[in-house]
């Protein structure tokens, strides 16, 4: 505890110093999560002088220059996010992850590419932060830079949608079978008017944070039928091993061959209190009948855990924004 | 609609009017609910000449020398109800119970027991007494007189505690692994001081009800994670196939083998939430792991169903009485 104190006062130090040293490239920042790591990199423009002085010619070779890592570590191409500045210098920031449980393989990887000789220290969020701590120090010779991951996620989420206005949208109707349902772009800014507002981060599980203004904000809420709720229940009800082929299943599925609908235990709507037939009732409510299950496709499945945990997340947050 | 609202207003006037005639024996109500329909028998205490005179007595031994009715209809005996009055008779409830999707073969056994002959009405609710209503008729020549299952509801849930106080109980210390974690009988009658309070009625579905008054509720909220969700879930993943079964797996499971606890992300609490290391993050979290699935038991795996769907319960029962 007393160790977390010293890093979260040195990092806001840190951060609010004006006088702040740049640290030394390579630039990076890991959310150490549940289920994933993600890491950012940052790969600055650099003229030909500087090409030829730089130390970290490798690193910035190895990890621009391939997508996959090791057996698990995936670069998101297309969240890749070009000329983009940062702390006074231009360049390209870079998506990767890996699943946490591959840690050990990550460090051993790291000692290998000798990340140690140019950096002591690197920035790191999420739960994994406090939990690889001393793997980190013990291994690599590296500390982490504990940031708090909810704080991240706010200045992140600001960040992105400064930068790239469409990455934040609305839809001013939200029935996808009506064609007016199509994003609408919504400014969130550090200096819009878009506070209040809520942030649902779904990660393993799922944290609502009320935002009342830039450095104002609070969890006030939150559920573990999250992401790892999702692929779990995939995995062992349709035997897929990936988040990917999770949500590729969801796709083609149809979740009325799975959950109980209104119209299915009232024969149609239940008018008294305004439920409408479609309604999903008991999710996974036609399960329990032998027939129900010989009928029902992996697809099916996949799809009825999706419907399942987003109404839920969907449910529990509007009660937050009403309170 | 006019139908219903036919048999609503039919229904208030019968069961507010002093003049009401009483119907004749046997005294049926059905609850026809998404995944089991209840029946309750009043078993009315006879003096000997009115036994000798009893039209009814076929039925009355029939259900009453039983505990198991065709292959899937059961009398849940430590349910029964001795000396109770009702409508100025005074006799036994009696609790019988089928599953849903058995209700033809209940009425097939309706009709060979001639229950047409001593009843052309019979008290329903649920959303079954909307959906099988026209089966009724057509195929037993009997109609059903609707009444809403949410009023059925808190009046049976009044007239239970009023009858048996100690059905209605809190607890002042709610951690199991306590010593005083005892059942304190709570008052709940009609002129009791109890008002408000919340009914979170879990059926195939769930529903959230404020009660303000004897006659002044609503339903403010619900989830679809509800008791079908529990076994519709257990059935696919352990292979269980009734309610019983799931519960006596999941009374012998360990859902930490199942669930990803804060300490397995965060190695430890997540202080600067208050969030204790031995808190649930992600239900189902560990089963995207190939080897935690293999070690996962059905019971714990049962366990974690309920876990997980319980908190969930509570989780939005609490932010309803908060709002």
């Amino acid at each position: 505890m007393a160790s977390r104190q010293l890093s979260e006062t040195k990092l806001r130090r840190r951060s609010m110093s004006t006088s702040y040293r740049l640290p030394p490239l390579p630039w990076f920042g890991m959310d150490i999560g549940g289920t994933l790591t993600k890491l950012v990199y940052f790969e600055p423009s650099l003229d030909n002088a500087e090409e030829e002085r730089e130390k970290v010619a490798h690193i910035r070779k190895y990890l621009t220059s391939n997508v996959a890592y090791g057996t698990t570590g995936l670069r998101d191409v297309y969240l890749e996010m070009p000329n983009v500045s940062f702390l006074g210098r231009s360049g390209t920031l870079h998506f990767i992850r890996f699943p946490t449980c591959s840690m050990s393989i990550f460090i051993d990887m790291a000692k290998d590419k000798n990340l140690k000789d140019l950096a002591d220290m690197i920035c790191a969020t999420g739960g994994g932060a406090y939990k690889f701590e001393s793997d980190f120090q013990s291994r690599l010779g590296m500390s982490l830079l504990k940031l708090d991951e909810l704080e991240c996620l706010l200045n992140g989420l600001i960040f992105l949608a400064e930068r790239h206005p469409l990455e934040c949208y609305y839809l001013p109707e939200p029935d996808p079978s009506r064609s007016d349902c199509v994003r609408q772009p919504y400014s969130l800014t550090r200096q819009s008017d878009c506070y209040p507002f809520l942030a649902v981060n779904i990660g393993s599980g799922v944290s609502i944070i009320a935002v009342r203004g830039p450095r104002d904000w609070n969890r006030v809420s939150g559920t573990s039928l999250g992401g790892g709720t999702f692929l779990g229940l995939c995995c062992l009800l349709t035997g897929c091993e990936t988040f990917e082929d999770a949500i590729a299943l969801a796709e083609r599925g149809d979740s009325n061959k799975v959950d109980k609908l209104v119209m299915d235990i009232y024969g149609g709507d239940y008018e008294l209190f305004g439920l409408r037939g479609d309604l999903v009732a008991s999710s996974f409510g036609h399960m329990m009948s032998v027939d129900k299950r010989a009928e029902a496709k992996p697809e099916d499945l996949a799809r009825a855990t999706l419907v399942m945990l987003t109404n839920n997340i969907g449910s529990i947050a509007r009660m937050c924004a009403s309170t």
